[in-house]
C-alpha cells in the first residue's frame, strides 16, 4: 500500500508517519520509485504499537524508540524487556534523592520487598517510584495512608502473576515482547480506570445517603 | 514568615509561590508593608498540595486549581469530590469516541461494571478511561490480555475498600477532603509502583534461570 493508505488504515497522519520514519521508529518501505514507497500490513501493525506507547502510555518519542529498539532485538530475552520497559515508563524523579527523608522511605520499600520476599533488582526504577510515593506521603502528612502498602502488595501480587502468566502463554516470543509491553503500559491505564470506578463503588456505598445512591447509578 | 522562608521551607521558588499567588492556587499572605506579607503554616501545608498534585499527579495548573477550588469549598460533599478529582486526573481521551469499536468498548466495560454490581455513575470519566485501553487492547491485536478485567476488578475492589475507609476514618472533614485527593493521585503511583515490582517478581520466577535468580536480586 501506498503511504496515504497507510495513514488512513492506521488512523496516523503522513506528516506523523514520515516523522516515526526520520526517527527510526518506522522501516521503511520498499521503494517503487524515486518518491514513491510500498508499506505492508508490518507497518500497520508497527505503526498501532508506536501510537500505543505514545498515546496510551505517554511516552516520549525517544523513550519509544528506546523500548522499539528492545522489541526489535532478538538477543533481549523476556525478563530482561521487562525492565526496559519499565525503565522507560519511569517518569523521572520528582523527589529531592539527597534529602534524607527520601532515603528512608526509599529504605523502607526495600524492606517492603523483602518481607514480601519478592525478587526484585536493585537498580529497578520501580523501587525509586515507590519511594518518591512514600515520601509524598509523609511530607504531605498523610502517613496514615501508608497502611495501604500491604494491601496494595496483596493486590498486585495477585494481578501479576496472572499478568505475566498470561503473556508467557503465547509461546511465539515476537508476541511476548509485545505482550510485555501493552500489558504494562495499557494495562496500567485499565487497571487505573477501573480502581477509580472500584473507589466510586465504594465510597458511594459508605457516604451517600439511599435515595442519592439508587438515583445515580444505572 | 517572609516569602523566602515560605520558599525555603516548602522546598518552592519564589518565583513558582508568586505564580501560585496570580493563578488564585494560593491565597495571599496577611500584607505588613507596601511590599511585604507574612505567611502562615496554613500557606507551607497548602503549598506542599499544590506541588503533589502538579509533580505526583502531574495534573495542569488549570487542573489543580479545579480540584483546590472543590477541597476549598465547604459545600462540595466527600462522594462528590472523588467524582472531580478523578474528572481532573482524567487525560484528555485519545480514541477516537465516533468509532463503532470504541463504543462498542465502553458497552463491555458498563457491562463489567453491571455484572460486578458496582455503583458508578454514567458520567464517570472512569469508564471513558477504561474503554479507551480496552479498545488499545483490540486495536494492537492483544484481546487476550483482556482476560485479565476480572482479575483486575478483584484486585480493585479489595484495594479500593481499604482506601476509603482508611480516609472516612479520618472524620475531620478538611482531613478527609485532603486525604482522597493524595490518596487517589499519590495512591496510584505507589500502586503502580508496587504492580511493577510484582510483575518484575513473577517474571523473574517464571523466566530468569535459578543461577540468575539468585545472583540478580537482593
Amino acid at each position: 500500500m501506498k503511504v496515504a493508505e497507510l495513514s488512513s488504515r492506521s488512523g496516523t497522519s503522513v506528516a506523523s508517519i514520515k516523522y516515526y520514519l526520520r526517527e527510526g521508529l518506522l522501516a521503511g518501505g520498499a521503494m517503487t520509485g524515486r518518491n514513491q514507497a510500498e508499506y505492508s500490513e508490518e507497518h500497520v501493525r508497527r505503526l498501532r504499537l508506536i501510537r500505543a506507547l505514545l498515546d496510551v502510555g505517554g511516552l516520549s518519542v525517544a523513550a519509544a524508540k528506546a523500548v522499539l529498539s528492545a522489541v526489535d532485538s532478538q538477543a533481549t530475552v523476556g525478563h530482561d524487556l521487562l525492565g526496559i520497559a519499565h525503565s522507560q515508563l519511569a517518569r523521572a524523579g520528582r523527589s529531592d534523592r539527597a534529602d534524607p527523608a527520601w532515603a528512608a522511605a526509599r529504605a523502607e520499600v526495600e524492606a517492603f520487598v523483602r518481607r514480601r520476599g519478592w525478587h526484585v533488582s536493585p537498580a529497578s526504577p520501580s523501587l525509586d517510584a515507590a519511594a518518591d510515593a512514600v515520601t509524598a506521603f509523609r511530607t504531605l502528612d498523610q502517613a496514615d495512608l501508608l497502611s495501604l502498602m500491604e494491601p496494595y502488595g496483596d493486590a498486585a501480587e495477585a494481578v501479576a502473576a496472572k499478568e505475566v502468566a498470561a503473556v508467557v502463554a503465547r509461546q511465539d516470543p515476537a508476541r511476548m515482547v509485545e505482550g510485555t509491553v501493552v500489558g504494562t503500559i495499557v494495562g496500567e491505564a485499565l487497571l487505573n480506570a477501573i480502581r477509580r470506578m472500584a473507589q466510586e463503588d465504594a465510597s458511594a456505598r459508605l457516604l451517600l445517603p439511599p435515595d442519592r445512591l439508587a438515583r445515580d447509578s444505572g
